[in-house]
């Protein structure tokens, strides 16, 4: 069986002093640097393979402070505190003596409770009535999701006539893959910003942070298998270089995997 | 003219080696601990009084490792990389040998872009029109808030018999105070915990993992100055043991401050 171009992309090598090596992978390239959501992914594998890990992702926030350069990085987790049943950890990656992302994370040994979710998916046509998108975006990272956009795709013509910058999309691996928290962490960051969407106006971005809420389990991972996601997402406010967006996943069955939320640089 | 009681709390006394020390506040007590807000503006201020700040803050993340014990703290605020316009900064508030708060911090210089707030202002009663909560929770901190729910507030009988998550309320510190990015800070955790509202059942609970966007420049927190905010909160999951929240706050001319959101413990 080959390996997962995904996998490859976030292996890590241990390291005598318990850090981890990873390489940045070229099939994951953006514009400038590595995309940002298989930096996050490489960062929670980093407590996802360690040792001392308790339980499964709770939360996870990343924040880019550079564009990694491509090459060898250093992934550091420690854990700061464990208690009965969650555990924090700080996590940072290096290249060189630079300090490139830092970040925390929280695991948890989750029981089963009462629960609802409040967030219903929105009623989309299935991803077999859902043609490809008109526009593929030139980034190389783009190519390793199937993409099917319901709505808000990006502009065919850039000509500032956006009002809205809600996209839906069903949203898989490309080749498909069993989903697990790592790959659910990188497509966590696979809606394009929403700047573009809502202004249709290309301006320089970089996402500055990610936050990452896991509600899924291990159990709705494993049903949720190589199927596709619906992804939904939406900015708030747009303000003085500024803007945020909210975004969740569920699955084909309409279980609400993930909410997430970034804040993203723009120029202009 | 004396202090408020809220600079009290947040006041830090800097260290030979970069660390600052504080101490809980018997004002802000929590029913375990201090309140959650009180603690992220504290960890904020460690980098707002940093002399190597740069910018105003644009995102924090904090988690909570445990509940603080009545008594000092040290903050330890680092600045892990500045950029020409952005900073990044790791926080940890640490009692004794325990890690009892993990963060990470952005700030920036921001300049005047476009901008858009695409989530407007719910329709409300203005402030005058809403009268004082039926229900006073009986921890310290909420005494030190004005809050005049709109909908979805403390449920009078706790008889399993909620069905959304959504609150509105107009708050404000009490006794009134210039609002700043720490007070915001603070103010951005002041929902009681949407599990309540949604069963209308108490259940043990705790906030891990708090992140602030701030949308406000200096300028937009003067103009709003000692006015109330308007604040909505609604959760989208509630599953195994933990579930988010989102919120945001606007003040009374309808611009969007803040976008906030949080992911709770939760008990049965």
């Amino acid at each position: 069986m080959s390996t997962h171009v995904f996998d490859e992309a976030i292996a890590l090598q241990a390291q005598p002093d318990g850090s981890w090596t990873g390489h940045t992978h070229p099939a994951y390239a953006n514009m400038v640097g590595p995309f940002g959501g298989i930096t996050a992914a490489q960062a929670l594998n980093g407590v996802l393979q360690h040792p001392e890990r308790l339980g499964d992702p709770v939360s996870l926030t990343v924040n880019f402070c550079a564009a990694l350069t491509d090459g060898p990085f250093t992934v550091m987790a420690r854990a700061a505190r464990t208690n009965r049943s969650t555990q924090h950890w700080t996590i940072e990656i290096q290249q060189g003596d630079a300090i490139v992302m830092t970040g925390t994370a929280v695991t948890a040994v989750r029981r089963e409770t009462w629960g609802v979710d409040e967030e219903p998916m929105p009623l989309c046509p299935p991803p077999a009535e859902v043609p490809p998108p008109q526009v593929m975006a030139p980034m190389e990272f783009v190519k390793r999701y199937e993409q099917l956009p319901v709505t808000g795709q990006l502009p065919a013509v850039w000509d500032g006539s956006g009002h809205s910058s809600l996209t839906q999309i069903w949203v898989r691996d490309n080749p498909p893959r069993p989903l697990d928290f790592a790959s659910l962490a990188c497509i966590s960051d696979v809606f394009f910003p929403r700047v573009f969407i809502r202004r249709a106006t290309h301006v320089p971005v970089g996402t500055v942070s990610l936050t990452v809420y896991f509600h899924a389990s291990t159990e709705q991972l494993a049903q949720t298998g190589t199927g596709y996601l619906l992804g939904q997402a939406q900015a708030q406010a747009f303000r003085n270089g500024f803007f945020d967006q909210s975004s969740q996943l569920w699955n084909e069955a309409g279980v609400l995997l993930v909410t997430t939320h970034q804040i993203v640089y723009y120029k202009q």
